[in-house]
């Protein structure tokens, strides 16, 4: 049996991934969970990069670590948990997909266009390094590195994925026609990859003209590969079409160790209530099923899930106001009683 | 009589300036026009910064720029004839409104979601600034300046912009949990001009998250003031909201000069045909008739080019299809007769 490393997270971390193991568990998946200590939790206990080395040693020797959302401490120089994570096992590849989930009313929804967009970021370079200094008290200098292998490795990650799946599409965002260099050693990539997919529809598009095109025929996309701060800026606009990060799922994906987590915060306004939705975990939890090679299982969570969310029955965030809301754990058995 | 200097521009340029021109003249404003050589045509012709020192000569004199779109040159290390104008003439802010009109339907129109959000952008800092190397052949390098002067102009000009107009909200977008320094120092200048308006609500919104809550909850901004490129990536974004670029205005505002200009490109498939939509000119001319004070005018040509929409009445790019679509000068005949 495959084992994975859980790390519960802070905030609503512990209940909504709680639910989401009860929900893998009644559909007898295949798993076996070691439960790691990672988040601000352990920062606190003065673990610098949030987890302990058991910890480290753990999701290393796994290959694969489950997640709940995780604060980012504060203070000058501390960096935020989830970008160390990604850095330090170098999960090259951020996967985000965004689907219309019939039950989660969108102004897009409503209008009858759907959405099933795959978002891959690079994971890793850009602004992300955090090389930044005060040149003068008046003058902050930000340095942007994008490298060709960093490059290659995400891009060529994403034309497998869009190959894999059979996508109708797959486009370069970019803003190659300001940063010439920098996105333009991105976009090159791109094209030089491309060369191994004849059969995949590739093109570019400039990330403000992107934007523009996602908010108005978002059904147009199919997979966009970017780089670190365009494709997070991206990532959330697609997941705003969608109904927000409550439904946004994430897979951090690398040679040797993958990530499955959810996007959104910690909400520490709801922490501790047992009334937080688990969808987005449960959804990048099909990920890491899918990734795992678990594909029954993870069409029979996701079917139940679906079904669930048409049938009108949802957490107190979001839909129908006029119809009652569950919490967090009658969410996940009104999803299991779908099986 | 007021004068100003009026570049055509390439592509539709011409024609929507006319139009644009055609319904000022009708409308009887009180301005004298001055055509000057600038666009792609001209860099065509050796001026590499796309206009000829005449042309300089005279904006630099009258203050004012009414442009057309331009097309950019292509070539390594060639600029953007637009973006070399911002920073020739330190046009620090770019101001672009985004209201839903009546009549160009979009799915937040169909939902019933007005919108009426204001994006100021920094205008000349940022990457904008062409910094770039190739450290090796494969790593590139770009250099993000934030400074203090340059943030704290941008921003005063914003937040004395939102006070006139009796803001409900100023918000900063930024990226300030990753680029600690650059968007820190932006931030901070935000909060210290902040201090000057108490009677405005101030509050700032990471960028990721500011784009997903303009796709869901675009009713909720007001005024959002950014940093250059993810001022750029918000604003298209935001176009998308009210039905794309085609109903873009752009004010870009310096201390001696000011630009005004449609945000979208030449159209060239479409250039010399006559069937381009002049809106977001005209749009842009609002925000010009303001700037000097000739707010009757202004409010005049608005009134009738929104009463015109409304009725359905429009250029072939949009609008229901089963209407007939009027062609460039029609267009601008069918807002004249509706003075
Ligand atoms: C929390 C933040 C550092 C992070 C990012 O910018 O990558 C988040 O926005 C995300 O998308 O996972
Ligand atoms: C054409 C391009 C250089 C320009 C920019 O990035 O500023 C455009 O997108 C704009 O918004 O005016």
């Amino acid at each position: 049996m495959t084992k994975i490393a859980v790390a519960k997270g802070d905030g609503i971390g512990p209940e909504i991934m709680d639910a989401v193991l009860s929900v893998f568990q009644a559909a007898q998946v295949p798993l076996e969970y070691e439960f790691v200590d990672m988040g601000k939790w352990v920062f606190d206990k003065g673990f610098s990069n949030g987890m302990t080395s058991e910890a480290q040693q753990t999701i290393e020797n796994l290959g694969i670590l489950f997640k709940g959302p995780m604060e980012t401490p504060k203070g000058k120089g501390v960096k935020s948990i989830n970008v160390t994570a990604r850095k330090t096992w170098n999960t090259y590849a951020n996967k985000r997909v965004f689907q219309t989930l019939h039950g989660v009313d969108t102004v897009f929804s409503k209008a009858g266009i759907p959405i099933d967009v795959t978002i891959v970021r690079e994971n890793i370079e850009d602004t992300y390094g955090g090389v930044e200094h005060m040149i003068t008290p008046d003058v902050a200098l930000s340095r942007r590195f994008i490298t060709r292998p960093g490059s290659m490795q995400v891009i060529k990650y994403a034309f497998e994925m869009a190959s894999k799946k059979g996508a109708r599409r797959i486009t370069c965002g970019h803003k190659a026609n300001i940063m010439k260099l920098t996105d333009g050693l991105f976009l090159e990539c791109f094209y030089e990859v491309a060369k191994n997919y004849p059969d995949l529809k590739a093109d570019d598009v400039i990330v403000d003209d992107l934007c523009m095109k996602l908010v108005t025929r978002p059904d147009t996309f199919d997979v966009v590969v970017l780089t670190n701060l365009q494709g997070d800026i991206v990532s959330d606009l697609c997941a705003g079409l969608v109904g927000g990060l409550g439904f946004a799922p994430s897979a951090n994906v690398g040679d040797h160790i993958s990530i499955f987590e959810a996007v959104h915060g910690t909400a520490p306004d709801i922490a501790g209530k047992g009334i937080a939705n688990p969808t987005a975990l449960l959804l990048s939890g099909f990920s890491l099923l899918q990734h795992v090679g678990l594909y029954d299982k993870a069409n029979m969570i996701e079917n139940a899930l679906l079904y669930t969310l048409e049938s009108g029955v949802h957490t107190g965030d979001f839909g129908d106001r006029n119809k009652p809301s569950l919490n967090t754990t009658e969410f996940a058995n009104a999803i299991i009683a779908n099986f």
